[in-house]
């Protein structure tokens, strides 16, 4: 089988629509988590193998800097990107589960919310998992004597599983763990420019998965758990691409 | 405090509702769960002290024969009753709570009701306690894949031990253990057929506040649960009075 990186970055990006303004923030929340400011150039030879333009690339960042994910500043005749204290605080939440290398501690709860204040307090919790009207997976619960909690056996039956996890996202886990370990040996040899395209698509691949789920516990999905999989994948992968900002 | 055994039965009377049929229902069960018969003479002996005349006892005996409670035969010139194979059936299942010393076992499992076939099912399970729409308390649940089950959290909150134990069950509860153990060394004196007649009363009060709720364990409702105060004391007491048919 012959793979080459141009390839690899064909692959990922077909797993599935690739935004612009979704990529830098990949980049900045891979690279520059700290705040740190990035020249706009060294953005744009991230995303060129992947085959964003200049002009793509200035209006997103245009974009972000207008929506508030993203400040700049002149240094002489360049730009320089970092992730606003938004950015930031938004990225760090999702840094938390993208490079979990562990699946999410078990201390999950399961909790009967009462009353239609309860319901809503639990459905606007970050999250937490909606199982039925008044049914709510949770973690790390503190102790409440109004509410009525209970452990959970895992794994989950087949409905409850269904309202945590939708069948694109577990398909897409499927997808991703294929590709990502095919691309494995093509990445460890491959040219530093495009080992860094690469991570990037991987990451932004990735994140557009667990960020559309609770980080439930692998167990309260059971064996079969694509997500399971995938992460060891995108992990083991991950490890071999030196992050550029650290090199 | 001078108590004799009519004050005792006074009290206990005055403590709910008093049902001739049911009375006669607690009598055979007690005596007669096995389905022998009694003469009638016998069970108009045991509830003349509690004021129940010769002819509201016919009227209730005749009832309950023709609502098949109570199958009858004639030996010679008396009367003499049964548990029809219906009473029986009823009363052992009554019976398995009404003399239980100890609390019901902690094999509960809160399950969640997904579709409403699954909650009309368990609505309809004997013994099963709802506390929502489609959360449920069961005990004893055989193990299937398609449920949603989970060890609650003892004890219990508010709320839903409010959906359990209705207020006056609660305060039954509370008063029937406060004249329990008044009258407890009056019965350890009375004569015979009065401690049979309060054992009836004390068994007919305690049956009816036990079959109101489902039989969940003590731990689940919390320390100040008068059921299990309630319950040591009705058992103390009727430890003190021999059951007639077994003299």
């Amino acid at each position: 089988m012959t793979q080459d990186a141009t390839q690899a970055i064909e692959t990922l990006t077909a797993l599935g629509d690739i935004k612009v303004w979704s990529l830098i923030v990949t980049v900045l929340g891979d690279r520059a988590l700290d705040g740190r400011f990035i020249p706009s150039a060294q953005i744009a030879a991230v995303l060129e193998p992947i085959g964003v333009k200049p002009d793509a690339l200035r209006v997103s960042l245009h974009r972000l800097r207008r929506d508030d994910w993203v400040v700049s500043r002149r240094v002489g005749r360049t730009s320089e990107y970092a992730l606003s204290t938004k950015g930031i605080s938004i990225s760090r939440r999702a840094a938390h589960r993208i490079y979990a290398a562990a699946p999410a501690r078990d201390d999950w709860v399961m909790i009967v919310a009462d009353t239609a204040e309860q319901q809503e307090m639990f459905s606007a919790r970050p999250g937490a998992a909606r199982l039925t009207p008044d049914v709510f997976l949770v973690p790390n619960l503190p102790p409440c004597g109004a509410n009525l909690t209970a452990k959970a056996t895992w794994p989950l039956p087949g409905w409850a599983v269904a309202r945590i996890v939708e069948p694109d996202v577990w398909q897409g886990y499927e997808r991703l763990a294929i590709v990502v370990r095919m691309i494995r040996r093509t990445v460890a040899q491959a040219e530093p420019g495009m080992q860094d395209a690469i991570r990037i698509l991987v990451l932004h691949q990735w994140r557009r998965l667990v960020l559309r789920h609770p980080d439930v516990p692998d167990a309260a999905i059971g064996g079969a758990w694509p997500g399971a999989i995938c992460r060891a994948e995108v992990q083991h992968l991950l490890a071999l691409i030196p992050r550029a900002g650290s090199a």
